[in-house]
């Protein structure tokens, strides 16, 4: 069965990744997937959040917002609202846990890394677009710690990326669309490394529970598109060395 | 190898449920696993949200919130934070996903569930216990609405339990305490039916990624409790007809 | 005349204490009158406020709230509704101002006391019955640090309880629950020490003003009450010296 | 014994009042009762808070709060503080229950009546000012209401007015100014009609727990100053019937 | 043509200022424009703001507020409303910049000067009535900082003052009270030193833009008048050597 | 003498306009000017706020924002900071001041127009660019209501355009990148039509006051730059009809 973008169901979306997108970042990656735009920067500081003070440990931080404009119907600004978006901040949490599970915090010395993660235009899949270019966007920022002399080597044990999957009309899909998405059945984000570990699943039956067998479909159609989003990754940063 | 607390890997701490125990609640459980202590009320409420009105169909909603001297160390307010708690927020968000997946929205008519799960003592488990016990306290709130006529049937389609499972020490455990959840590498929540079926996963590899041996294992870990927490919701829901 | 419940106008309600209701607070007293169940622990913490610091002198800080379930209509949270309630915010500072007015901060040494009183069920005079479990609560924890040697003697210079009076269809009552509260034309919170003497009064005429005359019967009242809670208190203490 | 500003212990400050203060608010008083200033403003509405609608019935809310310059120590802003200060919290409520219990809400049609505490100048004893300068601003506004035909009679049904009292060095005196309020033993605010009956006491052991004896002798203290200020409101209202 | 107060274009209000209105800020000065009545205190702080601390520096900020009864609806609380005024921010912004540009910071040493104009009547005007209050008012904290020893001489450049002009039926006038306000085409803030440079233009094409032909006139009809404005300062700070 | 980045002083950075920037706004609009990069959006929205309802009247509001990377020191969000900027609310106050006047309410009947200036990246002129930027997504936007038929024309008077100018080491300057910005002693912004009419003058002596002939100095450099800006403007919106 064709899809609604004409892709088939293990298919995943045309990727392209802009570097430097913005200048004063020391990493700044434009990710595209489809009409999903995120741009992901991420920015040094050369100190860390309270807790950690004195521990000679790094911190890795993710924010995540959208443009108000990002979306078909105008998103209002959360400060407008004048609270936080409940699914910005679960988004926020799941990349800052994903990302400082692949760094090593202990060799990043005390600085924090600063990602953000800022949706110019969102057509599905965000939250892991999101992860898949902010690896990037860090390992940049990374990059230029080694080359300035400040690390000697990158602290990352290995790569990260994130991918959707689901369930729609009785079919298990990668790499839904904002259409697709708001009809599947089943939901699912899955972040793997670059060697087919899981770091994170979120799923969620969304109109309905589902089988250890939809499930076990949808992992693979998840690492499908996860062994793409590393290759590309890799190209993209072929320039550093971990 | 024995845990901690003397049991073996494959078993759940002692569950214990109380109901009615608050007065003014349409549904009121007091769940215990081991020493989290969780209580679930429901409220009946008959309206729904601005974005519902005149649809004839229902919401279910849900908070969760965690009592300042429910921790070892002292937790502080939302309130005097001044902002919400992040944690707080992904909880509630997925207990509400959870149980209006299970509630026949359109059969419930024009109200509000509201669900509240305040936690009294916490030792780990705390949003799978949240979650067992809510659909008991729902439950209990709708028997209500079907004895006093306002509802034919009870319109909820399947029963629905949560349990967190993890990896500690290498060795995949069912039912994580404080102290394990603390040191475990590997961290999942699943939400299933009765049916066995996947109504939400969410792992996390906290120390490490894991491999899908070590997710199944822990699957059939959260499976083997799931089934146990449904037999105890059914037989505290004996006298409700569903 | 008999209330509502079958007390007599002189009579307390029935008054249940459970000392360590919950595991991790120094003290954490489950009080129970009639209905009203309140939770009152109380944590220590080995620092002051900004403003007492390096002065050798402890502080003692109260917060008050209850869960939504609490009432008969569920209660917003104060996070939901974005500001604190101005009701919670006025309680507060009385069981503050009340227990600092009998601990020696002195004494106390450079520490604070975090008493929280968490209603689980509210069936009136919960400030009041707050404030009567709130001391034992901190007793209790006070306890322990004698216990532990870090301080020498339970730095306390008398016991405290509080009652409410007030006037019903003209008739001068003691200790109102909540139909009586809602319909009292003069509502009176008293808190004392053992010895008799007046910690705090607030008085209000709600539905009209009052005479002085009509003031002494609630003090009366307001006496007897409070000399049979300081004496449930000093059973319940009766292993702590002070 | 002479007090800190030579007055004796039964004597209240000099009370100045200021019709007509400002322009717009329906009432605008100043009253200055020593070096303590409060601008009293009430201002109609033609409508009613949500909970009220369509019964027929009026409303009185009162706001206080003090400008930043009116205090020793630059008071900092409530809004740049980010939250409301406690304090204000508890004294607005205190106003606005009192001056509710003398106006008859279903007299006064379906009005809201808003009435604002501003201190310019704080010298103790703000609140009582408060509401002593606030009923005769809101007198002013109702009797503007009856002149212009929406009234026909003024909806209140007596006078009211507050002092403070307290035990200073040992000894009982009427009205503390600021010296004498922060070095007080026990301190009270009394809010009375004009036939000498109580509407509010609030009496708080800041030091020490006091003896009904000296609750009684403050009391006789404060009945002597209301009796006078209640004298003053009446010459201020000579023009209003009521 | 005569204005509707049946002053000439080129006319200012009645300009009244009185020193120490309030007794405890350093600097406290009522200014009146008309109906419009600005109380403008300056407070000395020994410190200075984090991003400042250690440089020998000073700093000097403002706040504007407006009393909810200054106008003729009343205007709600910031606090009640949850979120800063948007015109409010502007004006302090304004104010702040304009007097650290007469200010040597340099020689006020670290110290903090604490603005507050707080608006007790608005009749139009407001922002630049405060402007010219809170200069003299600022002169006068410093010059008790002077008489005290604390600074050897008071650290200001020049004198600073501010009217507002605009277009009102194709008319161009000096000083526009709330009726002018209201209806002006064209409305102007002009912000300037007595030597007649200018420190702030703030000009809006309120219902369409102008021409500089009507912005040559403005700023000559602004001279006019601040020249008396520098004028008045002038008078009210004879004492003041700088 | 050479500037900073080689262009003279009545010199405008390069200016380039990108249209239908992004996919679901109205109108779309990436502006850049030099190194600063402001994505504008017009999204329609067919109601009013409030206080316009029922009127046959329309609205157009603007709201600011900077990214976090968008500037050499991250930025931190307002959400996280838990306040609104103040310069921020100055910045949207300013751009919705000025579509407003050039917009016709009446003839946009009731709808609002969202305008959205989030900028990308911030080398100085962010508001500026946003004004200019704004103009034209408001056009796009506009000219989609016209084509289907739900305006008969646009409903805009005139074309708006904005710069800024300043002083830096006593030169006068057009269009300051973010290095001039930071060392100017004087700074504006202006606000023009393409009639070389005057919307909003917004002129600040930041390190010193200035004469009149420097203002007039800048006045000439400004209109030189928004002639410009409007030519590029009129080409960019040629296909629209006005």
């Amino acid at each position: 069965m064709t899809r609604f973008d004409g892709r088939n169901n293990e298919e995943l979306r045309n990727i392209k990744v802009t570097k430097d997108f913005t200048m004063y970042a020391d990493g700044s990656v434009l990710i595209e997937s489809g009409n999903t735009r995120v741009l992901c920067t991420a920015m040094v500081e050369d100190k860390v959040p309270p807790f950690l003070r004195g521990q000679g440990k790094g911190w890795v931080t993710a924010e995540y917002n959208m443009l108000p404009s990002a979306t078909q119907v105008r998103k209002q600004r959360e400060m407008s609202r004048g609270k936080a978006d409940g699914r910005n901040v679960e988004i926020q949490r799941l990349i800052g846990r994903t990302l400082r599970s692949v760094v090593d915090l202990d060799r990043l010395g005390e600085r924090t890394l600063w990602v953000d993660c800022d949706v110019l235009q969102a057509d599905g899949g965000t939250r892991t677009a999101a992860i898949t270019g902010a690896f990037i966007a860090l390992m940049e920022a990374l990059h230029k710690l080694v080359e300035r002399g400040a690390l000697e080597k990158i602290p990352v044990k290995t790569q990260v990326a994130a991918v959707s999957v689901g369930v729609v009309d009785g079919e298990a899909m990668l790499d839904l669309c904002y259409v697709e998405d708001s009809a599947a059945e089943v939901d699912m984000n899955i972040v793997m490394t670059a060697h087919g570990e899981i770091i994170e699943i979120q799923g969620t039956g969304e109109e309905r529970p589902f089988t250890k067998e939809e499930f076990s479909r949808l992992m693979e159609l998840a690492e499908l598109g996860i062994r793409q989003l590393v290759d590309i990754q890799r190209q993209e940063l072929s320039h550093v060395e971990f």
